[in-house]
């Protein structure tokens, strides 16, 4: 069994971003010589997602949309019990919940084993700064 | 190690819907040969979910009825930015992101390491089409 | 490839409730032996979550109202379709699903590889009895 690992450090200029991520993971993939496994993807932080969905600049506005009615960003005081710590971003924590922390793919000959419409995205919920996406990868 | 793959395919009558495979994934660990690792099963198509619930219809009918209250379908084109594309589906982009892609299960001599209701779902938000699932298996 | 799998028992006093399982996945790859490789853990049960997210009381607390919110607990019988089966829990079924059934994890030289604020909980939404997390974990 081969192991591989790799960190691709991500910084978003706004708040909240989606990041296609897709090219670097099967980068990853070509370079761990692994055919046939499977492949981890994963934020390193716990206000961001990975998840897998459409590269559609309009659904992605609607996901941050829909997302900020579903948790919206409040950040006084006393909106959330969570920013008594000090923090404003309880939203944040919230909405990765909603995306999903990581994704788990096949690797089949080589190639992340997707369909027609499948991308790897990185969700930034409170960005400006860097954040961690790991990539693991086992197989033979 | 082994490793295997297989896809199902999945034509819902209705536009929501849900179909249990845990039939199809236990036959494909049988076909495999592996007793010991993990299977990894995830929809190929970003408008539907591979998932872990019970197997009640009433429950179903509770997902769907939630699903659509969180992210109602509305094929108007001002519902969503998404339909200045031509489509008439965000609706199912959102509700997927709830229900979410894949799940990755234990196998455990040979058999799907499951707690007593645990049953997999392809969860259907935009059927009515030929939609694949991915089983992808390794162990040994 | 080496496999090791192991079942931790929960039972929390009230019906929602979060549970830091960190030390105890941690326990279970150095009991495994395993240096690189993936940890699956997932409830058991489909009326709770194993997720990774802050250890923080007031965001659990948020995490709690929050998920009172999207699906509210409400034990009458005509409330939900599932409870015209006896049951009265739906909304952890929902719930549930909003905050995942498993995680998957990647082994790095023996230990959970993780960002800084990266802990596993189990997640509770029908408690006051014996649930089960499995963990399954293979590689090297």
């Amino acid at each position: 069994m081969k192991s591989f690992r790799k960190t691709l450090t991500i910084h978003t200029r706004q708040t909240t971003a989606f990041v296609n991520v897709t090219r670097e993971v099967q980068a990853a993939i070509d370079e761990s010589g692994v055919r046939e496994g499977l492949v981890l993807v994963n934020s390193m932080h716990i206000t961001s997602s990975i998840f897998i969905n459409d590269d559609e600049s309009g659904l992605h506005h609607d996901f941050a949309k829909w997302l900020e009615e579903l948790a919206p960003h409040d950040p006084s005081p006393t909106a959330y019990h969570h920013h008594q710590t000090g923090e404003d971003n309880a939203d944040a924590h919230l909405k990765r919940q909603i995306m999903g922390r990581e994704v788990v793919c096949a690797i089949t000959a080589g190639k992340l084993d997707f369909g027609p419409w499948e991308q790897i995205f990185y969700g930034e919920f409170d960005g400006k700064r860097d954040k961690r996406v790991l990539i693991k990868i086992i197989g033979e």
